[in-house]
C-alpha cells in the first residue's frame, strides 16, 4: 500500500512521474555544470559569467526541488543521487581544468538548448495527465529559456548577428 | 446594471463563479479547520504539528483571498461568511477537545483529500472558460497536494511503508 | 485526568474559560465578517475601506489566536469552528453581494461596538479570577476600540458632528 | 542566422512573437498612462487615488519587462521605443491638464478593458504555439483585472450598484 | 568665548542664526498643528487625511532637527521650547474639538502656505552669508511644496478646476 | 450628538478624558523638552547625553500619540498644540542658551520626577472608571520611570552612592 | 541617601522589592535549566525540544532583564549572581549527562509550574503598591504558562488525554 | 482660478515650468531609451551592459516623478504622454533589432550628452527664478553625468586612452 | 604556464590540491545525499528530520562552494561533476524510495562519520603545507561533527543512553 | 556505550572535554557578571558602561553555547547549571548594590584577564588533541581580549598612559 | 584626445579639477586620521569617541568617493594615494602612540577646522564654474560641520560654556 | 606603565606586534590602491572591474581594522597614518591618469601577490608567539588569495591557458 495516496490515475501518474524524474535529474545536473563552469572559468570575462552562473544554480536547485517534492506528492519517490544523476543526465559531459570564458558560455548554451527541448516535451506529454505538474514544468521553463537567451546573447555567434 | 463588468460571457462566468466560490469556502474552512487542530491537538508531536498547521493556515488563508478578489474581479460577489462556510463545506466537522497527534495529523490528511478532489474538478471546468481563473486554481492545488503529502508522509499508514 | 495542569481554581477556570471562549468567537468572526466586507464594498471610498477593513482582519486573527492559546494554557480546549462561530456570535449577518461604502462603515461601526460591550464584560467578570486573562482582553480591547472610532470618525454620522 | 535560436518553429513564434510586442506595447503606455494621471489628479479622493496609480505603474513596468524579455528568449527582438508605443498603443489619449478624480477612475477603467480584452485574445492565441508565453500573458492578465475590478469598484457608476 | 566657533563672520551669523531658528519653530509648530488634526479629524475622508498628516508630521519632525543642529553647528543656540513655539508661530491657531476633513485640508493648506512664504524668503537672505545652510533651507522647502500641491489638490476648489 | 459613541458613562468619561488630556500634554512637553536639550548640551558627555534624550524623545511621542488616540477613541477630543502645552505643563521651563552636560541630567531628572507623579495619580484614578486607559498608562509609566532611572544613575548624586 | 528617588512609600517598595528580586532569579535559573536540557537531551524529539527550549531561554533572558531593570528603576539594586541564583532558586536541580526527551519535557514542566505558582503570589502581593511592576510580572506570567501548556501538551500524560 | 497657487511669480513660472516639463520629457524617454537597449544588446559584454542600463532606468524614472510632481507643486500641469514624448525628445531614435555591445555603449554616450547639455542650460535658466527647482534639476544632472562618465570610460574611444 | 600562480611549493600544492578536491566531492555527495532523504524520508518524524535535512543541505553546499574556490585559488582545477561524485564518493549508496525516519536518521550518521573521518586525515596533512587551507577545513569539520552529534541524538541508540 | 561516538581517541578526549567544560563555566559566569554590572552600575559614564556590558553578555552568551554544543559534538555532556557555575568559576564575586562606574571598569578588567588567562592554556593543551576544539577557543579568546583591551583603555589606569 | 568628454570649459575644468583633487585629499586624510584616533584613544571617554570617530570615518569615506568620481565624471583623474595624500594634505600629522580622549577630541576638531576652512573656499570657487560640483562640496561641508560641532561641544573648551 | 597589559610575553609581544603593523600597512594601502585603480580604469571591462574593486576595498578594509585593533588589543599602538603607509608600504606605486583595464587587473595581481607573500611569513613568524593573532591573519590571507585568484584568471596571461 502506497504511502501516499496520488490524486492521479496509475496511466496518469506513469506519465507524470518520468516528466518529473526526467526533470529532476536535468535540473541537478545543470546546478552541478554550472558550479563546475563557475570554478573553472578564466579569461577576462570571468567574473561576470562567473557571477551569472551562479544565478544559474540558484534557478536550478530551486526548482528541482519543486520537481523532487511534486513527485513525492503525487507519491512517486523522486531519485536524485549522483551515480542516478551521472547515468542519465543528457547533458555533455564538460571537460576538466581551466575553461576559457568563450568555451564557457559555449558548454552553457548547449547544456540550456538541450535541457530545454526536454522540458518542452514534458510540458506536452503532461498537459492532460496533471495540469498541476504542468504548470510547474512551465515555470521552470520559462527561467530556463530565460537564462539561453542570455549566454546565446553574450555568445561569439551574437557577436556578428 | 452590474458594478463590474465580466471580461467573460454570462455562461462562462456562472461555471467560473460558482468554481471561485467554492474553492473560497473550502480555503476558508480549512483555515479554520488548521486553526482548531493547532489549539488542541496533544501528544510528543505536539510542537511539530502545531507549527506545520500554521503553516496551512497561512496556505489557506493567502488563497482564499486570492479566490474571492478573483470573484469580485470577474462581477461576481464572493461570500465568505461564517454561516455559508458552515453550511457549505465539505470538510467533515472536527471534534472538540484535545486531539491527540495521530488523530491530528489523520484529520488533516481527511480534509486535505476531499478539498484537493473538489479543487481537482473545479480546474477541469475552468479551462475553457477561463484559464486565468483556472491558473489560480492550479496553484492553489499545488499547494494543497503538497501539504497533504506532508501530512501523509508522517501518518500512521506512512509508518510502515 | 486533565492534559494542562490549570494554574487557576475549578471556579475562576470555568468563569475565566468562558470568557476567552466568548472572545475567541467574536474575534473570529470579526475576521470573516471584515474580510466579507473588504471583498464586496463598492463606492468611491472603495480602496480606503478595502484597505483598513485588512486592519482589523490582523487584528482580529492575532488575537484570536492569544485568546484560544490562552484557554489552552489554563487547561480549557477552545472551539473556533466554522459552524460554533456560526451559531453563537453575537455580530449580525452581513447582507450578501455588493455593499455601498458608506454601509460598509456602519457595518463595522455596529460589529465593533457589539463586540467591545462583551469583551468590556469579559474585562469585568476576569478581574478577581485571573489578573493575566483580564490583561490580555484589556489590550484586544484597546484595539478594537480604535478601530471603532475610525469607523465612527469615517461614518455618515461623523459628517456633521 | 540568428542570434538567439528559438525553441518555436517559424509559424508558432511569429503568433507568439506578435502577442508578446503587443503586450509589451500595452504594458508600458498602460505604465505611462498611469503616471500621467498620477501626477495630474486633483479631487477628494486625490490622496487614494494617486497611491493606488503607482501600484498601477509598478504591474505595468514588471510586466513589460517579463514580455519584452520573454520576447529577446525567443529570438524576437522586442520594441518599446516612445514613438512605437504612441503610434500602436490602443488606449485612448489621456487629456492635458488637471484630471476630476471621478475622471481619473473612469480614465483607467477605460484603459484598463481595452487592454485587457487585447491580453485574453493573446491568451487564446498562444495557447498552443508557446504555453510558456501563455502563461506569463495569464499572470499579466491576472494582475490587470485585478486593478479593473478596483477601479471600477470606485467608479461612479459602483456608486448605485 | 563661544563653545562652538562660528565658520562665519558675525554678520552673517546673525542673518542665518536667525533664518534658522524662525525656520526651527515654523518646522516644530507645523509637527504640532498637522498632529493636532490627525488626532480630531472626522468625515468620510477621515482616513487618507490620517494618514497624510503623519507623513507631515515625519517631513516636519526630521526638518526641524536638522534647522536647529545646523544653528548649533555654526554656534547659536536654537530655541524649539513649547513656550517659544507658542509664541512665536505665523501659523494661525488650530481650534479645538473634531475637525470636519474639508476644514482639515483648509487648515494644512493654510498653515503650509503661510510656512512656504517665510521659508522662500530665509532661502534669499542665507544666499551670500551661508549656501550650506540655504542648500537645508531649500530642501525642506522642496519638501514642504510638495505636502502644499497634494492638499491643494485635495481642497475643495481644486474640485472644480 | 456625539461623532463617537464612548463606551464609559458620562462620570467615566470625564475622568479618563481628563487623565488622558493630561498625560498629552506631559508627553508632548517632555519631548519638546528632551529635544531643546539634545541640540544645546554640552560637555564631555555630549555625546552619550545626546543619544541619551533622542531615546526619551522617541518615547514622549510614542505614548503622546497613544493618548491623544485613546481620548479620540473614547469621544474625548484631544488638545495637543502649542499653546496649550505651553501653558499647562507642569515641566519647568528650560533655560536658553548652552547646557554643560551635568545640567542637562538633571533637568531630564526633575522632568522625569514631576511628570511621573502626575501619571502615577492618573492610574489611580483610572482604575475603576476605565481600566483599558489604565493599561496605556501604566505602560507609559513603566518606560519613563526606566528613563528616570537611567539619568539618576548618571546624575552628580550617583557619582557618591 | 540613595541613588535612585523611589516613587514607592518605603512599604510598598520592600514588598514590590522582594517580589521582582524573586522573580529575577527564577528567570535566569529558568535560562540556565533551559540551556542545560537544550544542550543535553536526546531521543528521537531531540530537535523539536532542543528548538523549543532555546524560546524558553530567549522568553527568560527578556524577561530577567526586565525584572532587575524594574528593580533598579524603583531604587532596589538586582542580583543575580550566580551565586545567588543557585542557593535562592526554586528549581529543583537537573541531572548531569545526557536527559532522555521524555525527561526533558518532564523537568521543563516541573520548573515551570513551580515558577508559575511564584509568580501568581507575586502578582498578588504587587496589585496595591506597584500596579507597573505588577503589570511586568503578569506579562512574564503569560509567556510563561504559555511555554507550561506546550511542554504539558506534549508530555506522557498528554499521550492518553 | 488655479488648482494650486504657486509661490511663484507669473514670469519665473513660465521659465521654470518649461525646464521642468523639458527635463521630464528627457527624463521619460532616457528610461525608455535604456529599456530598449537592455534588452536588444548582444555581444560578449552582453550581461555587464544589460544590469548597467538598469540603473539608467532606476535613475530617470526617479526623477521623471520628482520633475513631474515638482511641477504640478508650482501649479503647472506635466505631460508625460508617450505621443508628447515621442514628438518632443532630443534623443535619436534608437534603431530596432539586436544591437551589438559596443554599438549600445555609445547609443548611450549620445543620448546621455544630449540631455546633459539641456540639463545644465535648465540649471542656468531656472537659477534666479526658483532655486528650489535648480537644486532639483542639479541633483538629477549629478547623476546623469556620473553615468555619462561610465559608459564614455567603457566605449571604443577609451580603449586608448 | 599555469593560469594561477600558486603560493605554495609543488610539493605542498599537491598534498593541499588532493585534500581540497577529496573536501569538494564529499561535500557535493553529502548535499546530493541530504536532500534525497529529505525528498523520501517518511514516518512520525518527516517533519522534523525533513526541516534539519535541509540544514545539512545548506552546511554542504556553503562549503563546497569554499572548497572548490580555495583550490582555484590555489591554482588547482576543482572538479565537482556528477560523474566524479559518483565514482570517487565514499558515501555509501542511499536505497531508492520511501526511507523511514529511523532509517533516515542513520543514514545520515552514517554518512557524517565517514566524511567527518576522512576530513580529520585532511586538516592533518594539510596542517603544514597550507595553515589557511586547514583553516577552512577545520571549519568545515566543526560544522559537520555538529550535524553529525544532532543525528545522534536522536538515533535509535540515543535512546537508550 | 555512548550517544555520540567520538571522533577523538579518549585520551585526547579528555583532554579537549575538560578545557571546553572549563570554556563553557568562564563563558556562562561572564554573562552574569556583566548582566549584574548591567544592572546596578552607576556614575557620569552609567549609559556608556550600561551598553558596553550588553555587547559583552552578547558575546559570551554566544560561546557558551558554541563551547556546549562542541562538548556534546564530541560525546561529552556538559554542565552550565547554575550551581556548576557558581562552585567553579574563576571570576571573583562580583560585590552586591550599586556598583560605581569607575569600578565597574575595574571589575570587567579583573573578570577578563582571569578568563583569558585559562583560555589561553586551554588552547595550549588542545592544539594537538584537537585542532577543531582550538579553533573555537582561539575565536572566544581573540573576542574577550578585544572587550579587555576596550575596558583597559577607559580604566584609571589609561588615563595617565 | 580625452576618455571622457566634459561638459565644462578648460578654463572652468581647471577650477574644479583642482577643488575635487583637493577635497579628495582631505576627505582621505580624514578617513586615516580618524581611524588612527579611533585605535588610539585611551580614557574614561574611550568607547564614545572610538564610536563617534567611526561615523567620521564613514562621512569621509562616502564623500571622499563622491568627489573622486565626480572628478572623473568631469574628465578630470583623481589622485588619492597614500604617497599624494601623506605630502598634499593640510592636516596636521598625529602623534603615535596612544591618545588621551581630551587631546583625541582636540586633535579632531582641529583636523575638522582645517578642512572645513578649504572646503569653503572650494565652495566658492565653483560657484560660477560648476553649481552641479559646488552642491555635492556644500553637502560635504555640511557633513563635516556638524561632525566639529560635536566634537567641540565635548571638547575641554566646552567645559566652561 | 602601559596601557593595555599583553596576555604574550615581551619577545613573543615584538614579534606578532611587527607583523600585526605590517598586515595593517599593506591593508590600508591596498584599500588605498583598489580605490585609486576604481576611480580610473577604463576599457571595455570597466564596469566589471570597477565593481570588483570595490569588493577589495571591503575586504581591505575591515581586516585593517581587525589588524589594528589587535595590535591595541594587545598592547602595542598601531600606525596607520597616511605618511607611515605611503613610506612602508610593499606596494609599488600606482600610476597617475586613466588605466586601461587590462593594466588594472595586473596592477592588482602584482600588489596582492606581494601582499600575500609577506602575509604568508607573518603567519609562520606568529604561530607560535600568538595563534590568535595567527588565526586573523590566516582569515585575511584566505581573502586576499581569493581576490588574487579572480584577478589571474582575468588576466591576459589566462586569457591562453
Amino acid at each position: 500500500m502506497s504511502v501516499v495516496k496520488s490524486p492521479l490515475s496509475d496511466a496518469d501518474l506513469k506519465v507524470v512521474g518520468e516528466a518529473l524524474q526526467g526533470a529532476l535529474i536535468d535540473a541537478v545536473d545543470l546546478s552541478l555544470v554550472a558550479k563546475q563552469v563557475h570554478w573553472n572559468v578564466v579569461g577576462p570575462r570571468f567574473r561576470s559569467i562567473h557571477l551569472q552562473l551562479d544565478e544559474v544554480v540558484a534557478t536550478a536547485r530551486q526548482h528541482s526541488d519543486v520537481m523532487a517534492e511534486r513527485a513525492s506528492a503525487l507519491g512517486v519517490t523522486p531519485d536524485g543521487r549522483a551515480s542516478t544523476v551521472a547515468s542519465s543526465t543528457a547533458i555533455k559531459n564538460v571537460p576538466t581544468g581551466w575553461i576559457k570564458d568563450d568555451e564557457a558560455v559555449q558548454i552553457m548554451v548547449d547544456a540550456l538548448v538541450v535541457v530545454i527541448g526536454r522540458m518542452r516535451e514534458r510540458i506536452e506529454t503532461t498537459d492532460k495527465p496533471d495540469p498541476v505538474s504542468q504548470d510547474l514544468l512551465i515555470a521552470l521553463t520559462a527561467d530556463l529559456e530565460k537564462h539561453a537567451w542570455m549566454f546565446q546573447a553574450e555568445s561569439r555567434q551574437a557577436d556578428n548577428p
